[in-house]
């Protein structure tokens, strides 16, 4: 017997057929044996209805009010689940984020959570109710609902799989699992059978959407064995195997670059002619950060005349407006020539703990991109991916090249 | 400087845009300097869409977890209200049931309140801030969410006033008041500018759906000052007067009958020639209590022959064809002749404290009635009320007769 959280998002609950499919596949697991907790999304579509009402009253609406308002969601769907498991002769009970409690912090719109108490539940789990969590929600110290930001149902599984010392945490989503790349753009692309903490978590947050970084950071942290599968080939009785995130010793044969990863929320501002001098970019990225513009790449060209340089970075596209605003604000401080923004590139990373131990690593890509005539405009690295900005037009021709070049293209 | 408390149905806030009329019908009372909670339903149709969505899975689907899914819709509007008010300038915070804690007993799907803690809200109310209280539910001792049964916001409401002491409850609603009947059927029914408790009760109870009983019995028990009033009109900016509820000595000139309501939701069960002896109503009666069958109107007839007489009774419509069937499987120890069942009838009561003190009520309903060539079924009366069953082709008749007869026609 073994311990298992279920994770299903908003598609795999998008309708009653569907729920009545997720229902089924929970049975399969109870009937193996094991104690079942499942967390559940939105049903696909509800939550984005709910941001829209508050939108409409007010934009800068109250973050406690929306979590209150947007949570509900998840809590429709635990409750219909359960219904769905005891109509197939399976004990089970929902349980919303305060119930169990999950407490986070009341950061709200994008709570951290800071412990969970599994008393009750594991009295629920031991007498074998499943437990069908609203996901994406918990409560803060004040009481009040708070929900994990967009993608937060990955964390609420990954959490309690870890509080409830679970042997595995099965994150059932519209894809069968993590690919090398995206495949709707690149055909050959892999499914990976495995991908280590690091390399998922710097594919997370480099743009692939299948896991939200924060749930694989905490699974990193919690070492939580943490798999991606498709609900609809689970729903249609296959038991195809997913992507299994695990610790970079349990794969033996380490590819260099297990993956690429691309991002078209980004946005690339140049400050034009600013003073090359100690304290220009804390002047430049204070006033960023104090109006909660994140930055993400920096370069600060060498100076050609010692006085003068020029300062590119890259924002999320939703900041642009903001940031350019602040920056107009502060012109008379930082003395600049000219401002430059540009929301026509993407960032693209090749991501591979291999790139360790092998060089050569980013002289590939860039080469590899240069034979297709596309311009690198900002280059960042870490220890284990190489992103690098270019031209959003060259996107889908840049994943292919790197692709290739990297030996991941499927025979 | 009075506190008040204000319910707005699921009409009232059907829409973003009502939402913003409700806010600016309470930013009125506020400005008027009043401490102020408002009490919501769920936006019209969600709570049908939600109870489908339970039956869909599972008819037979558990209270517990339908509360859980259905007690969301009022979450998401106290929780967009609460917006609505703060983008006024008005510091509001929406409450759910568990939040507060309106504490119930846990009859999930129509639970009673047991006590509602006001500790928190009255600091909030203290400082001035509005409270947006989710309606229809509360919290078992469980921890499980409850809701209050159809129409329970109104509960919610009165049980609230009743906690926190409220000068009065204005209870918004779709129509402006309660009228002496049916104002859809007889054009000449006029608006009560006062109505007691106990008529409120019986027309409540007897098929009038402008309050829900429970509610009514609540104002009664705690002496909650209810107003009906309309939140249309209210946000044509009208301040029309609606209907005050009130103890019977707050009203100096008494009619003899305020009112006459009816109720399309009866059916008739005859049993013909049941024994004509000592605990045959038990035998009877038994059997459908333990099958949750409400019986309303009972009558026994006179036995001629002192052996075998006719029992008549009445009981909801939708409990019809289980009341049958339970009577068929209790025939051997019945050993009735014959099972006649009717649902094409229809209830009509006159009400009014009056009656107490007044002689010759009911000969003039009889008497109406007859002019008009209305057969009588059954007859039930209380203290305030007398209730006859007739064929349901006339009703509207009845109605329109009944109204003249007791000089209630608007002039």
């Amino acid at each position: 017997m073994a311990r298992i959280v279920l994770k299903f998002g908003g598609t795999s609950v998008g309708d009653i057929d569907r729920i009545k499919n997720v229902a089924r596949k929970v049975e399969q697991e109870v009937k193996a044996g094991h104690q079942v907790a499942v967390v559940v999304s939105a049903m696909s579509g509800v939550t984005n209805q709910l941001v829209k009402y508050c939108n409409e009253i007010d934009k800068l609406h109250d973050a406690r009010e929306y979590d209150a308002v947007v949570a509900s969601g998840e809590q429709v769907t635990s409750g219909l689940l359960a219904v769905a498991l005891q109509s197939l002769g399976i004990p089970a009970r929902s349980w919303a984020g305060w119930q169990i409690p999950i407490r986070t912090d009341d950061t709200h719109g994008k709570a951290r959570i800071v412990s969970i108490d599994t008393t009750e539940m594991e009295k629920s789990l031991q007498t074998g109710e499943v437990a069908v969590v609203a996901g994406f929600q918990g409560v803060s110290e004040h009481g009040r609902i708070t929900t994990l930001g967009r993608g937060g149902s990955d964390t609420s599984a990954v959490a309690l799989a870890a509080a409830v010392k679970a042997d595995r945490c099965d994150i059932y989503t519209d894809v069968d699992g993590v690919y090398t790349t995206d495949p709707r753009i690149v055909t050959k692309a892999r499914k990976l059978d495995k991908i280590t903490y690091e390399e998922m978590l710097e594919m997370a947050s480099q743009g692939a959407k299948v896991l939200q970084t924060r749930s694989v950071e905490m699974a990193m942290n919690h070492r939580v064995r943490v798999q991606v599968l498709s609900s609809f080939e689970a729903a249609a009785g296959s038991s195809l195997p997913g992507t299994l995130v695990v610790d970079e010793d349990e794969i033996v044969e380490k590819e260099v670059v297990s993956g690429i990863a691309y991002s078209r929320d980004e946005a690339k501002i140049t400050l034009v002619g600013v003073a090359d001098q100690p304290g220009v970019a804390a002047a430049i990225f204070g006033p960023l950060t104090d109006n909660a513009v994140n930055v993400d790449m920096i370069v600060q060209n060498v100076s050609e005349d010692g006085k003068s340089t020029d300062m590119t970075f890259t924002v999320g596209k939703a900041d642009i407006a903001r940031a350019v605003k602040v920056l107009e604000d502060a012109q008379s401080t930082l003395n600049y020539k000219r401002i430059i923004s540009d929301a026509n590139v993407v960032k693209v990373s090749v991501i591979g703990v291999g790139m360790r131990s092998h060089a050569g690593v980013a002289q590939r890509m860039f080469k590899a991109l240069a034979d297709k005539g596309i311009n690198i405009q900002v280059i960042s690295t870490s220890e284990i991916k190489i992103s690098v900005l270019i031209a959003e037009e060259y996107a889908e021709l840049a994943l292919r090249a790197l692709h290739t070049a990297y030996g991941l293209d499927a025979a």
